[in-house]
């Protein structure tokens, strides 16, 4: 498979840092073409603006409008048509980030913002004019998988812990973007107590993340509910008889909880 | 009250942009204190590195004792400072932007990500040596409401709504860093269908954000369970004699979540 490694930590000497590199190295000893995008040591500018676009400072600007005419065009910037490119090569993502204040640093959410332009990965239709999202769109069959470090203990990350369900912290990343634009989304792979790991709870992170590595091609994704696959009613609300009664954002998973959850 | 108000869209002459001066107006009419910061004017820089800390790049950089040294030592960045220095002369803060990718523009969460440092936002302790958190901190006291302008239909954002129940996809911001560094969060004024409003319509809304405004004294906060409030255990999960057999983001509110919904 072709893999796009994308990293979102300034210090390459951390634990995240050690983990992409015993990644990248499983990934290629599996025989797996690999490229990685070092946010950080990129530079990578995480601002949406005009200039994206070659918009006219003189006009209102209308983001969606002025991404899409940029992209069908050609016109946006370079570095995120170079982005788009490694997406388009890429088989599978890894998108690997610490966990700040419950969510992406700045710097992975603008690479989302910047490169996920409406045409690309949002704002397509079908033949049917239908909205193609949420399991279908540009980027289908193409698979992701978040690798996450986090301070937070196991226990209190889990369902009824006081930070929030990983998984639902999760969700919009996993759900309302890479599965979103199409993507099947791997469960992810969490490295807790990020900043007091002993070596030996490393040794165990590390060689997990082997063995995910080595399931990406094969390991059975998330099962978000597909937007056009019938559950859900012409104002997008899931039909009443689908887990009557039920709400929240567990209702948007085909199967419970307790079978997707991984170490 | 003095109020804080952090902008984060790129165009003034938007639906956003209007809906800000609104507020200010609606504000400075019943004679409260503003401050703005409008971070897209400010060239808002939302990425954190060594240099927010005047760290030794020869040295392994580790984000939150380097913050934490620098808060302490008041050597952050003078941009870093000069935005804890509003927090801590306001009342309140209100939180504006545009839901892109179901979460926070990069400029600002690249604010909470530089502004929110050890010692001011988080890893604060009491005189008894408990962490102080959810509910309780150095920003206890403050009021903030998040005001949000999305794209989706209100119904498709619902709590059974393909896109998730808006209140869980706005939980890591809401609960995990305001309510988490100890301010009192009230419910979001959320405007949907944002890139199609009729004027009447936006009346609607910017009278209702009138009222809301005119209520930011006063109103009840949304009632997330205080960490150090007895419900959770040692491990920081929620006791198991509370809301028994439940578990997902919204056992983390004391009261059900039809009470708190507002328009």
């Amino acid at each position: 498979m072709n893999v796009l490694w994308i990293f979102a930590h300034p210090e390459p000497r951390s634990l995240s840092g050690s983990l992409r590199d015993e990644g990248l190295r499983a990934l290629r000893g599996l025989g797996h073409e690999c490229r990685v995008s070092d946010l950080y040591a990129m530079r990578w500018n995480p601002v949406v603006d005009g200039a994206d676009f070659r918009h006219d400072a003189e006009e209102r600007l209308i983001i969606g409008a002025s991404s899409h005419d940029a992209y069908d065009a050609g016109t946006l910037s370079e570095d995120i048509r170079a982005e788009q490119e490694k997406i388009a090569w890429a088989d599978a993502l890894i998108v690997q980030f610490p966990l700040w204040w419950y969510g992406m640093p700045a710097i992975l959410k603008g690479w989302f913002d910047r490169v996920f332009v409406k045409g690309f990965a949002f704002g397509v239709t079908g033949p049917d004019g239908r909205t193609l999202r949420y399991g279908d769109g540009k980027l289908a069959g193409k698979r992701a998988m978040v690798l996450l470090t986090a301070g937070t203990p196991r226990a209190a990350a889990g369902p009824r812990g006081v930070n929030g369900d990983i998984e639902h912290l999760l969700f919009p990343l996993q759900h309302g973007t890479l599965w979103y634009s199409g993507m099947s989304v791997l469960p992810p792979h969490v490295v807790y107590g990020a900043d007091r790991l002993s070596a030996e709870q490393y040794e165990g992170y590390a060689d997990a993340l082997r063995q995910r590595l080595a399931a990406l091609p094969t390991a059975d994704p998330i099962p978000f509910r597909r937007q056009n696959g019938g559950d859900y009613d012409e104002n997008l609300v899931l039909r009443p008889d689908i887990m009557p009664g039920h709400s929240g954002l567990a209702v948007h998973y085909a199967t419970p909880a307790a079978s997707r959850c991984t170490a």
